[in-house]
């Protein structure tokens, strides 16, 4: 039988689902599963997960880059933002970072009990379809949404992992569904769709516009962020 | 400003909405509010939504048709299931019905402190959209969907909702975006997509296939299912 791939269109459904024998993708396009990606592709040694602005200076004494935002914007005192152009202005390589968001990093840390945990974003798409391939499990998507709802730019990305995933999963629950057919009405226009989502819209009225068709790009990258123990660490896929 | 229509795409998202001031619109359409849309049409005086077996079969003792379903099937001892078709091949005029399901009258229930409620099926779409013109609030649709989850063909409805009242209210939400893409492109042939969905495939398993088409007809009565103290009664649109 095949495997199946299933979608948790946000965290507030998380309970419905069992995930503990599968792996799961953790999205959240804009921005901070888009930013993760794109610090390990410039070098980052490796990336904590964690939920208070707190947390994340504590291992700023340890030597960590504290990142992330509250509002969409930088924290006070953080290094680094919740913006992929963070980790490209400034040179990252072999630093660890902390990151803390309002979506992002919780959706991370409401899956540890899975088998296995891997950062989803169009940024390196592809090569996260060669990892998935690599490991037998089901699959689960959680979508990070916003504050517990569901969004469109997540839910869109669920729909084109499906849909790189079709000869190799199966995807036939009703929330996959949506998914996929979402993602195969606006695949061809998703930077102009997804432009008019509610949290872009929120980005755009403080000032990340162009972070906005950087979270689109598909495959600028060819890491993978796979999550151990609450630590992001990259994976490089140098068959492709 | 123009009035808002927002999408609650299951009941464990409730709480992220206040509906306090808005129109609550529940839909169930495989099979809740479609059965009792087509009770009120053929002439039922009033129906109940309630919680349990228990308490359909008390309001039983006091003259009501003990009505509903778990697990798809007609519960022993109860007059009527949930499938329409009950409601047409029995005579039913002038009866009160007491109707417990495994969603929909649960969604019924969790909307009580809704400025009003209205029951949402494709047997009465353009009855429920002049009832939804005639008053000025917000609307809220929520999708009763399958034990928390989402289902796809509530979500349909919904979107179907959003097309008919484009020029009256603003459905610019995520979750609204997300049912109306899938309205948009899946309307044409709906009975062939819905007959995939989940909770189709478990209907058609026990012997309600035919419920399914006639659970899609738009139209075929002008009636309106409006709420008051948890009860049901009929509101009639003439002028259609």
């Amino acid at each position: 039988m095949k495997r199946s791939i299933e979608v948790c269109l946000t965290p507030s459904l998380l309970e419905l689902f069992d995930f503990t024998t599968k792996i799961v993708v953790v999205v959240d396009i804009f921005r901070a599963t888009t930013t993760i990606i794109t610090a390990l592709a410039q070098g980052a040694e490796k990336i904590r997960a964690v939920a208070t602005v707190g947390e994340a200076l504590q291992w700023r004494q340890q030597g960590y880059l504290a990142a992330g935002e509250r509002g969409g914007q930088k924290v006070e005192g953080f290094d680094l933002g919740n913006s992929p152009y963070d980790c490209i202005d400034r040179d990252i390589r072999r630093q660890k970072i902390a990151i803390t968001t309002t979506n992002g990093t919780l959706a991370i840390q409401a899956t540890r009990g899975a088998k296995a945990q891997a950062i989803g974003a169009f940024l390196n798409i592809s090569s996260l379809v060669s990892y998935l391939r690599s490991v037998e499990n089901d699959i689960l998507v959680l979508c990070a949404g916003w504050k517990g709802q569901i969004n469109l730019e997540d839910t869109m990305f669920a729909g084109a992992l499906i849909a790189e995933l079709a000869n190799d999963a199966l995807a036939d629950s009703d929330s996959a569904r949506i998914a996929s057919e979402l993602y195969q009405k606006r695949h061809t226009d998703m930077l102009a769709f997804l432009k008019n989502s509610e949290h872009a819209r929120r980005l755009i009225r403080i000032g990340y516009e162009r972070d906005l068709e950087f979270c689109l790009r598909k495959d600028a990258y060819s890491v993978n962020g796979i999550i151990k123990d609450g630590v992001i660490e990259s994976l490089q896929y140098p068959g492709r």
